[in-house]
């Protein structure tokens, strides 16, 4: 006997007919079951058994028609459903959550504070609240929503969705942050790096121009790169691939990081690097918006801290273009309001960086999704993820 | 009508029909047509008339036998026919070809020299001449070889399959490579850099183990890495992934890279660079040899400048294991020889440059292929060459 499991099982052809008879109907057209064995090869019997298990799925409708000329039932397509999602882009300090619906379009979106970071103890109560409030915004019952993600600044286990960096999100290490929102939520859940839901949403707005990687940089507090190549997130082993912060950059090697190393890119090229550098210049301790503001009245204390930020972020970006060569690399985070002050001098450090054919073909330029390129990934990957029962 | 080219289309369900019956035969059984019908809920019309195309098109085979205790004509699959590639591995002064089968078995190999390096007015009449003789030793005939791979040591383009950085490898940018070596050869031809080959051959010998990043870095007058993810090569948008051998890493920016810019990997890490060095403190002009033959033999000096060098593509590897994250990290080119000498301040540099947890997990290893990792990966890749007609 056959291995009921195996390629050439029982099941594995009741498969391929489905995917067969649902191919034959792709045109759209509404066919006759006479006509469908016709078109398929297969035998009557095989047709119409097939066809009541694919009206009962939803997949097929079947209705009274003309066909040839004589009344008959004619089978179609149902049309898709549409899918609903929820995503939740966690921050260090804020969270903001979106719901709405395929191909990622935002219906509703809400934002909240995280007093003293993610943390298990108050995160699932702010994320339950808001999620709740979107998804009613949105006018979805809780059962329409097909999936949540939920994007966080740390590198995630592929595997379990847990935080698995010690030295970046220590607070949510160990804590299986995806079965506790499921819990809460009573949806599937994936949990993704958030740089990597940033490449996800562009690469999606990318679809149908030239294939390759696409490369979203968010700059916060941390630095974080998600790679997506040809639509597919680039994760890497333990899912630290795109951990660009940590990269030594700093050739003072002044400033210790928090991951123990001296010179992280993160130390000297993030915006709360800007920030302390700025406050460590002025002598008080300014507020991220506060130094956009200088930087926005052209304070040349502040735009040269920002240049000397700009131009190493743009050298370890250009260390990634030698290594992964994407065809586009937009950045993210609160810096993105500095505009071309921040640009320019990130493209300034990146062309020196590189080889002359990357610097001629790689473009650098801030995301056209502004500040809401995370939580439009994490809505995007929420939409994506498998159906867990039923179907 | 539906579009004769569409999903719904007549060729499409004929294509689908294929493969569903190749599929019911895939336990390797002989099995009647009756069964066939059967097994794949075709008509029993469709079936003969497949059964009859796939005899043609060599996939099955009928013969006589048994089924339910009566003679009938019996279908099987006809054993997968053998194909055989010839992989040729372009270096800057040699070439290495060798002839072999699937999965990537060598069963010839030869070695020339490259005069005043690959250049296009000698490469060919070089190529042609050991690419007959292992051909020949390896006893095939000119029309048994399905395809030919060659391998360079700089960024090609995955469209054309010419060289593209005219900093790396000027005298073959603008040479129809593929092209001519397909002419000359008489055979279907891809032009693949030399260590995204590498990564292929280690990748083709990891396929079992767990899928995810494996990474080839050639070590030689230059330094490249191929990046294989999930078994598909990692080429970027201008095909020059993995070109990390431009990445600054000297510190002190004293040496001019011959791309133009100071502080380059290649000038300090490669195995071309620690030749030029111990040549200057030993003030003698060295060969590669005499300073493999001082290393291994200890020679404190020499061993001093392997360390430095090693010290340092190990940090460059950090930062691709930062950016990738693979699962392991394999080196070639003629630094192997020196083994440990090498590896251990490899390993020591790329610990020091790396996030914990991915210095935990992350194998960095001389390739277990050693000398032949590109020519077994351009095998590798001539024996999954497309067939260009007839099939």
């Amino acid at each position: 006997m056959r291995d009921a499991t195996g390629p050439g099982s029982l099941s594995a052809l009741r498969l391929a007919n489905r995917e067969r008879l649902l191919l034959a109907l792709a045109g759209g057209d509404a066919v006759s079951q006479a006509e469908l064995a016709r078109l398929t090869g297969l035998a009557p019997a095989t047709v119409s058994g097939l066809v009541r298990d694919l009206v009962e799925a939803g997949e097929l409708l079947v209705r009274q028609g003309v066909a040839n000329g004589r009344r008959s039932r004619l089978v179609e397509r149902a049309p898709a459903r549409q899918r609903y999602g929820i995503g939740i882009d966690l921050g260090r300090t804020h969270v903001k959550v979106v719901a709405g619906g395929d191909p990622g379009e935002v219906l509703a979106a809400a934002a909240g504070d995280l007093p003293g970071g993610p943390r298990p103890d108050t995160l699932l109560d702010v994320v339950g609240e808001l999620a709740a409030a979107v998804r009613k915004e949105a006018g979805l019952a809780a059962d329409q929503v097909d999936g949540v993600a939920v994007g966080v600044p740390a590198p995630v286990d592929p595997a379990t969705g847990a935080v698995t960096e010690t030295a970046i999100l220590p607070a949510l290490v160990g804590f299986p942050l995806r079965d506790e929102v499921s819990a809460l939520l009573g949806r599937p859940v994936v949990v993704e790096n958030d740089a990597n839901l940033g490449a996800l949403a562009l690469s999606r707005r990318a679809a149908g121009g030239a294939p390759g990687a696409v490369v979203f940089v968010k700059v916060g507090s941390g630095i974080g790169a998600g790679v997506a190549v040809d639509g597919r997130l680039l994760r890497g082993d333990a899912g630290s691939a795109g951990e660009i912060g940590h990269l030594a950059l700093d050739p003072s090697l002044s400033v210790v990081c928090r991951c123990g190393r001296r010179g992280c890119l993160e130390t000297v090229g993030s915006a709360e690097s800007v920030r302390t550098a700025l406050s460590s210049a002025l002598q008080r301790e300014l507020g991220l918006a506060e130094v956009l503001a200088l930087i926005g009245d052209g304070h040349p204390v502040a735009v040269h801290v920002l240049e000397d930020a700009g131009e190493l972020l743009g050298r370890a970006l250009g260390w990634l273009a030698m290594i992964v060569n994407p065809a586009e690399i937009a950045l993210g985070g609160p810096l993105i309001a500095a505009g071309d002050a921040w640009l320019r001098p990130v493209r300034q450090g990146f062309r020196r960086a590189v080889l002359p054919g990357v610097a001629a073909r790689t473009r650098v330029t801030i995301s056209p999704l502004g500040e809401d390129t995370e939580a439009v990934g994490a809505l995007v990957a929420s939409l994506a993820v498998p159906v867990q029962s039923g179907h």
